[in-house]
């Protein structure tokens, strides 16, 4: 495309290796997180928890705790306004949670009271003295007894504990199936995980006796928080400040209401003074929310030849005690299963059931990494039993720019074919393996930013406001939420890009509602492309102003006969004439008599199908070594092709890339949350195992270059959609080098001797 | 007027009772001042100030002071790229000062050194350990002294040690003089005042590895710190951001660098760790700067029937170690010696000479109270000496709305002759009165904001955003400084009038360089002219950008046929049809695809002179009694009559008449800096005596109302201005009580005692 390569030539900015802009200020501990905080006369919140999965609240008796010297407050449910919230505000009967219930609560760990007291010790020393009386009933664990007739009901009226059921289809299954020459059906488990976010949920909520309510709190969208909090408190929203300061990750699990935040406003709102609230890792563990464990069935109708005919699956998640994101989780999941291919009859059903145990949400991937799990392992399957070349039966049905996901979504740029081919090059150089070790690949593509209005915003999806200072200095504000991701550090390289200024020039604001506009947040992978075509919006609108002043002095008015890049604002075809970038400042201001120039420019997708306005694409292939004796997996190599667009920042790509990588690594052989009547029985990092540094394999990557017509510069996707292939990755290659099929994830040791055994036992009796 | 008519008859909150907005913050002790302020890291600094009055710095020897446990970081001038600065950046020669000075020092107090320590305490200690070898050079500490030939030279180059000359003149002072029937002079002194802000002078500044220094500080501009600072950093602004906590005081004294925010700088330059320095009440009676110690000579010439012919005054001044503001207080207290009247023929001459004292600089009325203490107890000796009616006398030749200073100034409004009426009348009730007791009143007039750019800043003097929230709450983002004199209320109220909405739904985010757009700040009360504007035009744009939906909506399209008031969309002329403010947000949200509606506004004076865009005039009178024996002075009752214009606010105007009032009385007869060899004799609160609650009497207000074009609905000062006619009104009262005459300020005790012994020594004599 012509237009591309022009883009192309004349970037500056973008793609060079910009280090992050906060990266010196979290190495140096110059960072302040909402554990930072401290206000004066702030007091310390902690959360009594329910040591029951089911049971109805009888009668709280606080008065032993309050007498403790140093509690200044203890509240529960009814020191609140009963709200039933959820993030699905645009529909009722998915808002179903009370942070602190009322009536009866749903899962163990769940809020059941709250303290303030002077120190954390004695808050947690009160926690003791608040006497519960409660009516235990019977829990409910997993979602397919959850479903039976006889099971307790966990939610009034829903009934069998089906939360939300979700459907896709296209084209005709049945039909599609007759037409196969092979059809293949499995089960596959693939179990839940925990977001682990380095800090754990903490705010610091300040209400003051005016009815203005402040909270620094670690969350992945100052807006929904401000909104959700104003909701359940019967506030207005711009009488709830919201700031985000330095947050220590979220993938997914810090853009609903948690406890922390809640009780610190219920507490401090009931005191007018400052109230703290910091998760332990124990509680962070089991009292917020996780990835959603869930039942696959995929039924698959293949060709001889390898084209797919027809794909059928049923999903049955386990939603734990509220929905949260998980009518989300539970459609992308169907979404995502269909990736990247054509098939052309698909069906999906999905049933999310609630179960007295922690809710599952959203987690970096969305119900993807479960998809790709069940679909890329049983496609590898296929491959085998039709003698087909895995890669090539992909490619023949793969993805390519211009295909639209029939009633779903339009792709506009996917690199996934090349990626076929940088993978196929990597596994052959490969060679013959030795004994025990294997190579195995999966493929996914992701989203960049939803679509669906389920939090029902009023607000443009992002939007940002730039101001050009005296001394050429700029200062961006965004909505967008700064988690790790690198997300400040791109928008200032897209505001440098566009103004033609350097990233040091930037400052970029984010994270607060009282100074930034609104921004739906960090989740869905959207931040780059919708915040990032906000930004860019923003700057062309403020270097147009500023041209108007350059063209005046320059004598020239055809249009693009002036750019400005580093700095430099010349006349394209003689970029030697020209004047700096602060002096044309100085003259604008003049011009506008001292007032600065200030740049609009917001995103809200138009016309761009139900899910998302583009599509990434990613192939991981690990090399692995299996221990037959203990079932031990090590991983040796890998190899990472991603087509992310354009990308904006070379090395935050390589973060992302890495990240997404461990994390993935980590939910495919590791992290495992095993419940025993509704108690998680590992909540700490002794026995809850994630990778370490020393267990990551080389993580080389091949960035496939595409352009994505409707992202800033390109740009789409990068970093989450890589969470989606590697557990399949995993479990391919445990399959080439062992002959089993590994059906749920985490794929744990004792499967693999378990798995070995079974198969020896059936060669031994094929014999 | 009609239009100001039809402008009062539609007004909804203006000049009605608002409670300043951050009131309860701090009534309940939730308001965080820099004092507050606690970061990570964060070390202590403390000062080492100079001994002598006038002495080089030989060497400094920090070796001990490093070696004691705690101590971090010792900063002179030598760490600092020693640039000599000020407030009057457009002339280079009044930018004498470094803060830490590398050369020498030139009065007690001055700082020589700093430490960080790990808690004030250690670095308390450290300061004895420094070392300085200091040339002790000879001082000098009065002006006349100073400008003697033989003087020892305070700044290098500076004869006679005049620091700044300035003269005003028009008319014809000879013919003037020649035309008058009885001319009197008289020799006047005033002396200095401390600001005595409650709160210290304080700052927390934390500068990081990437280059960029945030500053917490107590100040009245928080724009103007950030350019002083960038320039002695030789950063660029942009890099700097100043926040300005809540204010505990200004009065003029903080809006000049201040030793507590350039140590804190430097040494957290030095250590890349946060460094907060708090001066403590003495350090910011002897370090900080004064009001200006005047010799004031006054001759006036006048006809038998009172009419003023000519004027002519010289002023030597005291300007102590540096040039601060001084030479903005040596034109104005020269121009408004003229006021508040039409003097055909006037001539000033002013001097600052520098000495090795404590620097004088602005201070609440700029010059206007020693013009005035000398001007008005002048006139009414006159008055007296003529026979003539004083306030007949002086009404004859007030200003008028409609009058011009020649070329200086012109006057839009005056409520002048109204107020004379009025405190005739009040004189007038009182009656014959005891002995020793006596009434006394001046008038004075004072500026709206000054005119002349002295700070050469390339920004519009005041600008305002103002952003509407979806729930209809406004966020009003401005960058002029609440100092507690209400500013912040103040514009709340001009938003929530212009927008027609309720105060409360105004959130007011000023004194944050990131966030706020440009202000020249709080001094010469200017922010409620120019940022009133700056607001009123701000929520205009928003307003008309508003109604285009209303409009659109309810189908009329003819000017003013739509207003709102009170939250409510309304027919003007059918005040009872519309919709209510929400619900027109909601629409334009929509029309504007999720954007929020953003108004701007700004305000720079054009066209109105030399000095500023309006005008208020006040009378101060008040009743005393004195004993004769001890020459004790109590004030018994008091009358304000003052014309701000339109009031905003009528709670905040008493509040600041009050204040106002209290300040200028302790000015008049108690607060006194008595300096021996350089070296201030009373730096506590105990041997400087300011008034106490006790000794106020009752202030019963008298608003003047008038309608001041160029101010936001009408409004122009209150609350700098009354500090000007106070001290003269006591000497007044003084004069008629016991017929002697104070040519000193504060009048003290000891002086009537002598004028008194004097008076009857003459009368002996006499007979």
């Amino acid at each position: 495309m012509t237009t591309t390569s022009l883009a192309k030539e004349k970037l500056h900015v973008i793609n060079t290796h910009v280090h992050n802009i906060d990266g010196i200020a979290k190495v140096t501990g110059r960072a302040t997180y909402s554990f930072d905080v401290k206000l004066p006369g702030m007091l310390y919140g902690k959360i009594l928890r329910s040591p029951h999965p089911h049971a109805k609240i009888i009668n709280i008796d606080a008065s032993k705790a309050l007498a403790l010297h140093g509690v200044k407050a203890v509240v529960t449910g009814k020191d609140t306004l009963g709200v039933k919230q959820g993030i699905w505000r645009r529909y009722s009967e998915l808002c179903d949670e009370q942070i602190l219930p009322v009536e009866k609560v749903r899962y163990i760990g769940e809020p059941v009271a709250a303290v303030a007291a002077i120190t954390e010790e004695i808050a947690e020393a009160a926690l003791d003295l608040i006497e519960v009386e409660y009516e235990v009933l019977e829990g409910v664990y997993e979602p397919y007894e959850a479903m039976k007739k006889e099971a307790p009901e966990i939610h009034e009226g829903v009934e069998r504990n089906i939360n939300v059921t979700r459907h896709i289809e296209w084209g005709d299954v049945e039909t599609g199936f007759e037409q196969a020459d092979y059809i293949r059906e499995d089960h596959f488990f693939c179990g839940g995980q925990a977001h682990m976010c380095m800090e754990t949920r903490s705010a610091v909520a300040s209400y003051t006796p005016e009815g203005k309510l402040t909270i620094y709190h670690s969350n992945q969208s100052a807006y929904y928080m401000q909104a959700l909090m104003a909701g359940v408190l019967g506030m207005k929203e711009g009488n709830v400040r919201v700031i985000a300061q330095y947050v220590g990750g979220g993938f997914g699990g810090k853009f609903e209401l948690d406890g922390a935040i809640f009780t610190s406003c219920i507490l401090s709102m009931k005191l007018h003074r400052p109230v703290k609230v910091i998760y332990t890792r124990e509680e962070d563990f089991i009292a917020t929310k996780r990835r959603t464990p869930m039942h696959y069935w995929v039924r698959t109708g293949i060709k001889k030849d390898g084209t797919f005919c027809a794909r059928e699956a049923r999903v049955v998640s386990n939603g734990g005690a509220y929905t949260g994101m998980g009518a989300t989780a539970l459609y992308l999941t169907g979404f995502f299963h269909s990736f990247p291919y054509r098939w052309e009859n698909y069906r999906y059903d999905g049933y999310r059931v609630y179960t007295n145990t922690l809710p599952s949400t959203s987690m970096r991937g969305f119900g993807a990494p479960q998809a790709m799990f069940c679909s890329e392992q049983q496609l590898e399957w296929i491959a085998a039993d039709l003698g087909l070349d895995p890669i090539e039966m992909r490619r023949k049905n793969g993805h390519y720019a211009g295909y639209e996901v029939p009633g779903q979504a339009f792709i506009a740029s996917c690199g996934l074919d090349e990626a076929f081919t940088v993978m196929k090059e990597w596994i052959a150089k490969k060679g013959k393996l030795p004994a025990n070790r294997g190579i195995g690949f999966s493929a996914a593509g992701f989203m960049s930013g939803g679509i669906f209005n389920w939090f029902d915003t009023p607000y443009s999806f992002s939007s940002a406001v730039v101001t050009i200072n005296q001394d050429a200095t700029v200062e961006l504000h965004i909505g967008a939420t700064e988690i790790g991701q690198g997300s400040n550090t791109t928008m200032a390289i897209i505001a440098a890009e566009t103004l033609g200024v350097k990233v040091e020039d930037i400052k970029v604001h984010s994270g607060d509602t009282d100074h930034c506009p609104a921004d739906l947040g960090a989740w869905g992978s959207r931040q780059t492309l919708m915040t990032g075509n906000a930004t860019k919006r923003a700057c062309e609108d403020a270097k147009a102003q500023l041209l108007e002043f350059a063209y005046a002095k320059m004598g020239l008015n055809i249009v693009y006969d002036l750019d400005i890049k580093d700095r430099w604002v010349h006349i394209v075809a003689r970029p030697e004439r020209g004047m700096p970038f602060d002096e044309l400042v100085t003259i604008a201001l003049r011009g506008k008599d001292g007032q600065r120039i200030i740049g609009r420019g917001f995103y809200t997708p138009h016309r761009k199908g139900m899910i998302s306005p583009a599509y990434s694409y990613m192939l991981q292939g690990v090399e692995v070594d299996i221990d037959p004796e203990t079932g031990k997996i090590e991983l040796l190599d890998s190899l990472t092709a991603h087509d992310c667009g354009q990308p904006i920042n070379h090395l935050g790509l390589i973060g992302q890339l890495e990240g997404a990588f461990s994390m993935a690594a980590g939910y495919g052989y590791l992290e495992y949350m095993p419940y025993e009547d509704g108690k998680l029985m590992n909540p700490n990092l002794v026995d809850y195992k994630m990778i370490r540094a020393t267990e990551m394999p080389e993580t080389p990557i091949h960035d496939i270059d595409t352009y994505e017509p409707e992202g800033p510069y390109g740009a789409k996707e990068a970093g989450e959609g890589l969470t989606n292939p590697t557990a399949a990755a995993i479990g391919n290659a445990i399959f080439h080098a062992l002959g089993v099929q590994m059906k749920e994830c985490p794929i744990r040791p004792h499967m693999i001797v378990d798995a070995l055994k079974e198969k020896a036992e059936k060669e031994k009796a094929g014999k």
